[in-house]
């Protein structure tokens, strides 16, 4: 697909067939997307737990999901589920090698956490390849007080971060989610140019 | 361009030619694009700060580098510079919304901030944008203690944090980067099928 249209139908994707598997060769072709994503330093500190199996994916719901809503019916039937992680220890490694050799903690040098907008850029080229694809994908977090219950549950060190997980397959016909009824921020509102108070 | 194309000729570009500027259209298609990154909630929290003039883009560097040194000669050259911007404020005035209602601090909720990751989302849409254009484009950071001085000098809020900038222009014939003789770290190393410690 061209690249403008694959921007121009990205949208999250909350429904799915169940009765619909990802392809194997696909789910091979996403992650090496992933593995594509710009990362500081070269660092690529990211890694991805791939989850398929019916038993993983409900290991998954089970330790993440608080309760029962449509949400997560709905969600409960991708047939795939990829979360991103962060490493901020990769980073802390790559930034002492001797070509960078920063002596600092990370934070006196950088006003936001890389390992995690890296880890989320390869999770966003995972998305984008998902429409490419013709499949659905939604990207969602693992919330604060489950994230030790998912490292427990799927043997995840503990300087792994999940970032967010995205959803996969193919899509049932759905609802927009509400949150689009906002609508775009418009253009000149979003956008400066020059200075901050200009007008264009 | 195909969006396979896209990801495969993607990489940070660190020189440009400094006679050729990028049209106006396609500074507007690339912001525009940024526009439509996902975010959570559809905050949308994002703002750019487009720099294409020689004052402002002069002043950019003066405010944000350090010295001189051949990276910063030949990014010097570039002769667009899109500033990404966090706004941690607007997630909060989100997601306190009658469709949401959060009563707890976003961290108790967030891993990761969410607000950075999004405005990385968009960027890291720009930066592949400019590469279906046929431009090349870089992805960097704003050093922490350059930050208030950036903010000083272009009028920017504090509750907007650069996540990083984009420089854009056609690419000069350049040199690969050194961090790319790292190589790409193996699949098998990055990608967990089911379990943490399983093989493929």
């Amino acid at each position: 697909m061209e690249f403008d249209e694959v921007v121009r139908r990205r949208r999250m994707v909350r429904d799915y067939d169940p009765d619909r598997p990802v392809p194997a060769a696909l789910v091979d072709k996403i992650v090496r997307h992933g593995l594509r994503a710009p990362s500081a330093g070269f660092s690529q500190g990211w890694s991805f737990l791939v989850l398929t199996s019916p038993a993983d994916r409900d290991l998954y719901w089970a330790v993440t999901a608080d309760g029962s809503n449509s949400w997560l019916t709905r969600m409960r039937k991708a047939p795939l589920l990829i979360v991103a992680l962060s490493n901020r220890s990769a980073y802390e490694k790559r930034y002492a090698e001797p070509d960078k050799h920063w002596t600092a903690p990370l934070e006196e040098r950088w006003p936001v956490a890389y390992w995690d907008i890296d880890a989320g850029f390869a999770a966003l080229l995972m998305h984008l390849s998902a429409v490419d694809e013709g499949l659905g994908s939604c990207f969602f977090g693992v919330p604060v007080p489950a994230v030790d219950r998912f490292r427990e549950a799927f043997g995840v060190p503990p300087e792994f971060t999940p970032v967010g997980t995205l959803s996969v397959g193919y899509r049932a016909p759905a609802e927009r989610s509400p949150s689009r009824k906002r609508g775009q921020r418009p253009l000149d509102d979003v956008v400066h140019h020059g200075r901050w108070a200009s007008a264009r």
